[in-house]
């Protein structure tokens, strides 16, 4: 007996900025035993001191984005803090097809947009341990103004109003903690019974009755 | 800020004869981080080789069964090829009460029985790899009539049907796996939005407004 191999699952993981997101997805990709990908997010914001070009985003002049949103490449994108943010639509169907699944972080925005496109998608949002403790994220990073940690925090407040559209809620006090819960929210998902194939439960059926002939019985 | 202590999860787990729900929940409950306690059955059915009474059941007589239905002891009760099998409800309520988690291990028409009084339950299948090898490990337990095991087949028939009244289904493929499995379930459940307090957010929004104000700030 064979069971179908299942699509890929589109997990889409936001929070508010400083929540730690970033890192806890990281953890998360080292350690886990699925089979994830994530995908990565072109955007015009400047670069900082702790990113990677190519690995914590793509960076594009916002006048390249403006050309690529002219060309239908992304699946949603966003204005956000003055810069543009953009989930690229190619490959993101090739690997779900594939069974993989596949990871987008993003903020909150662009999640609702995609929630709007994709309703199969799974979304957890991240949370801090406490507002405080966000701030002194926030001031940790030397490239982030008084008024931009203000203007952050205004609209974080905002953004935890849209926590009730999101499936799952993860509260990131220790990143650790945070990745493995996450991990259990994606392998617990492909247990939920919706997902389970209906070939599978009629091979399992077709089998009682093959074993039952064998013995000249029937149900 | 302080978050409220969360009431346990009761936790139906259930399956057709043979599918190793008993191995499965005892590796669970050996290698969780989480609180899980496991309520015991009531049986009147014949003590087996691999029973430990006390441990897999209490064990009583029919007549001492039929009491105790008399005197409302059980939560739920279900005769099942000639046997009662009931679920006790004193210590159940404590346990939810206190944050702990309750696993009941019961069968399907118990189960069934459950969902209609207690909503909140969390019900979880454990189905076989294949039907063939749900009858090799039955054939393997010494007491087992060939007529009592095709009596168990045409029983797996008839639940498997139910499979779509409980939220998760899990493949014992491998025990440990399958165990794991569970137990992210278990962990996920608690990440659901809606079981996110309330008075958690809005302490979140709370502070937002403290620090905003410490800035001369307003929302």
């Amino acid at each position: 007996m064979k069971r179908m191999k299942n699509r890929g699952q589109l997990i889409v993981i936001s929070g508010p900025s400083g929540c730690g997101k970033g890192s806890v997805i990281e953890k998360l990709l080292e350690s886990t035993d699925l089979n994830l990908w994530l995908s990565l997010s072109t955007t015009s914001r400047q670069i900082r001191d702790n990113d990677i070009p190519g690995k914590t985003y793509n960076f594009v002049t916002k006048e390249e984005f403006e050309k690529k949103i002219e060309e239908d490449y992304f699946l949603e994108y966003a204005e956000y803090s003055g810069n543009y943010y953009g989930t690229p639509k190619s490959t993101i169907e090739e690997k779900l097809e594939n069974g993989i699944d596949v990871i987008l972080e993003i903020e909150i925005q662009g999640a609702l947009k995609i929630k709007e496109i994709r309703k199969d998608a799974l979304f957890i949002f991240i949370l801090p341990p406490s507002m405080r403790e966000l701030k002194r994220r926030l001031e940790g990073r030397n490239t982030e103004t008084k008024e931009k940690i203000l203007k952050r925090f205004k609209t974080a407040y905002r953004e935890i109003n849209e926590v009730t559209k999101y499936n799952y809620v993860v509260i990131n006090d220790e990143m650790e903690e945070a990745s493995k819960k996450i991990n259990s929210i994606i392998e617990a998902e492909k247990c939920r019974v919706d997902r389970i194939e209906e070939t599978y439960l009629n091979s399992l059926e077709e089998e009682i009755h093959e074993i039952l002939l064998e013995d000249n019985e029937t149900i």
